[in-house]
């Protein structure tokens, strides 16, 4: 049978793993995938079968666009330059097809199932399995009357949940970026990983992780008909804000009270927290600030102040927001933790927003922590070690530490 | 920025759905994607853009084998026959290369993260989504002493599950097939709205469903070397046996005792079932009838007594599985549901076997129920229909109906 044929190649595939190199299937390999794999300088190989292409390249999304090199086989191979450590999206070009590497599980980024390699980081266990208590992820489906559709989201809850069956737990509602959807902050973060093991070592608060499916339309609402409207046009735009609304509404009018409905919450301002990654982040900015009555810590991580960031003028403590950054005593009142981030290799016109983001805050006296990731680009290892940092800042108002 | 423009592309992707036909884009399709599609009769489009290739296939793997055509904008496309109601796994050949189709959601199936589509099946809403109490998937880790590493499950517990915290339920052991993992009977079979949907209707009993990895080798053992060795070679059965072996022992010895210390589990053998599709319906009758200590209801879905089943005997009751079948009135006492289903399209030789087996069990006078589901292949509709007809006869024993 086809079936069991399938399981043969799969104890056969069992058999190859001997190389004279340092080269070894990437984490993110199917089983028995040799290729892509990745050498002790961060070196990835990648290899597909495509014998009878004529052109067949390799794009990295932030990293090397390589031609493949064709073999005798059919095979086509290409090594690329030593990448940073992380988890890197590419696909590959087949004269002119886009499409994924069967060799690697899929990670839905770029509103599609890329592929992805794992480049380790020497010494970094943080956002990996580690033999400490785990929480359990869980999927839940609630009934959205904003939008008028089943809304998916996964929720973390940390270990012990289950057993201490009293204790209430804070809540933080952590975003995706564009192009991914509400499963990239544990496929690609390992955001539950990353709880276990700093709830594991007394780090951070054990607390509740909400992973929410970032895009919302209006229940009846047309979909907007863009045809021929340019990119920034006043029809994009307002198509963009109504998203935006669609989804703050969402968020605070349905999947808040569901989420305190459905767990075991602290559901008070003091113990919500929002976050998120590049249009994550400004969704945070937009809703947190929006609703600081439901909100007190509050995070952008490579995305924060929309506009303000990716404009190019400098933050109106005054009239940005609602006006919320006028009263720096006020602000810092009410809102215990307000942090950017953001890797120092990102894009230019990122880094400089986020930067001249931070300086407008300091010259506002406006409190917030401003975090750097070292060598690392607008790709998950920036937004891993983000949530590593900011996770510890949640939850210990009026502690002593 | 790269990701804003990925965000509008979504919004302008909402404003295309109108077609003059009754193609409507398949329910499997990541957002905005037209394509593929498909119409009231079954019939499927599927279109990719491939301008410099030469030539590109799409193949089905239980369907149609078609060559694709080139239109003049670089788009490949090609309208199939009806198709039966289902999901059906399919790839695109580009030039040599097979790939997936990333208009699609990925599916772990064939070792690969495939591309599928969604023919509906008119009138049938008891795999979909409904406005009844949902239960929730949640993702498991357990650290398995058989095989040295960490493993992955997915568990759904029922609606209440959270609320009546007093309440014990009985478990279900499901096993995706050969070439699949353990999200298949979540993302492709949807084992959890099937459940959710005959609880609400009290069509059968609330139980926990766990599902796992159905792969394993042993710690320390060394991947067999199977180069050179022939499809069937002594070494290559030996190969599967010990695997087989392997997953037996993680799931009696390690997974069991895991699910019932962590969830409110009913751990007599009255209340734990275990059923499989394909592969796993071979990995149950073993398992099962090894440990008739364990389990008291077994369940085969297009796979059941392994070369019993592949190859071409008559079962014997006497010898085979250590005798169990040698005593109808001693097996009827011990199990109380003994369950094989198979597609009335599926392949001859499964067909054929498993009819086989039925009539081998009828002559040694072992009840059991047969059950043939319609029209349908050696695919995800028939074992979608076989779990509606299998769950509601699980848990029941003692009880007047």
């Amino acid at each position: 049978m086809k079936h069991l044929g399938i399981a043969i190649m799969f104890i056969a595939s069992l058999c190859c793993a001997q190389t004279a190199d340092t080269f070894q299937p990437s984490a993110t390999n199917v089983w028995g995938a040799e290729y892509p794999r990745v050498d002790n300088e961060g070196r990835v190989q990648v290899r597909i079968k495509a014998p009878d292409a004529s052109k067949v390249k390799l794009n990295f999304w932030s990293g090397p666009k390589l031609d493949m090199v064709k073999q005798p086989d059919g095979l086509w191979t290409v090594t690329t330059p030593p990448l940073v450590p992380g988890l890197h999206y590419y696909t590959i070009n087949i004269d002119g097809a886009e499409v994924s590497d069967l060799n690697t599980h899929a990670f839905f980024g770029g509103t599609k199932e890329a592929s992805a390699v794992e480049v380790p980081e020497p010494g970094s266990t943080y956002y990996s399995i580690q033999d400490v208590p785990h929480g359990q992820v869980r999927e839940v489906w609630y009934n959205s009357k904003v939008t008028g559709t089943w809304r998916h989201a996964l929720v973390y809850l940390p270990p012990k949940y289950d057993t201490q069956n009293r204790v209430r737990y804070p809540v933080l509602y952590l975003q995706h970026g564009a192009g991914e959807d509400e499963t990239g902050w544990v496929r690609q973060g390992h955001a539950n990983f990353i709880l276990d093991n700093l709830i594991a070592s007394k780090t951070c608060k054990p607390m509740i992780i909400v992973m929410a499916y970032g895009y919302a339309r209006r229940a009846g609402q047309a979909a907007p008909d863009l045809t021929g409207k340019p990119f920034g046009s006043p029809e994009m735009l307002k198509a963009m804000q109504d998203m935006a609304a669609a989804f703050e509404d969402d968020v605070t009018q349905v999947l808040i009270p569901y989420i305190d409905a459905t767990f075991r919450t602290l559901s008070d301002r003091d113990h919500r927290a929002m976050a998120g990654l590049s249009m994550g982040g400004m969704q945070t900015f937009q809703i947190t600030l929006d609703h600081l009555d439901l909100f007190s810590y509050i995070g952008g991580f490579s995305g924060a102040g929309g506009m303000l960031v990716l404009g190019d003028r400098k933050l109106d403590p005054k009239t940005d927001y609602n006006g919320v950054f006028g009263d720096p005593a006020a602000f810092a009142k009410k809102v215990h933790l307000l942090w950017i981030g953001v890797g120092t290799q990102e894009p230019e016109r990122m880094r400089a927003g986020l930067q001249r983001l931070h300086t407008s805050l300091q010259e506002a006296d406006i409190q917030h922590v401003f975090y750097e990731s070292p060598g690392t680009d607008h790709e998950w290892q920036t937004w891993r070690r983000d949530l590593k940092d900011f996770a510890p800042r949640l939850f210990n108002i009026g502690e002593v530490k």
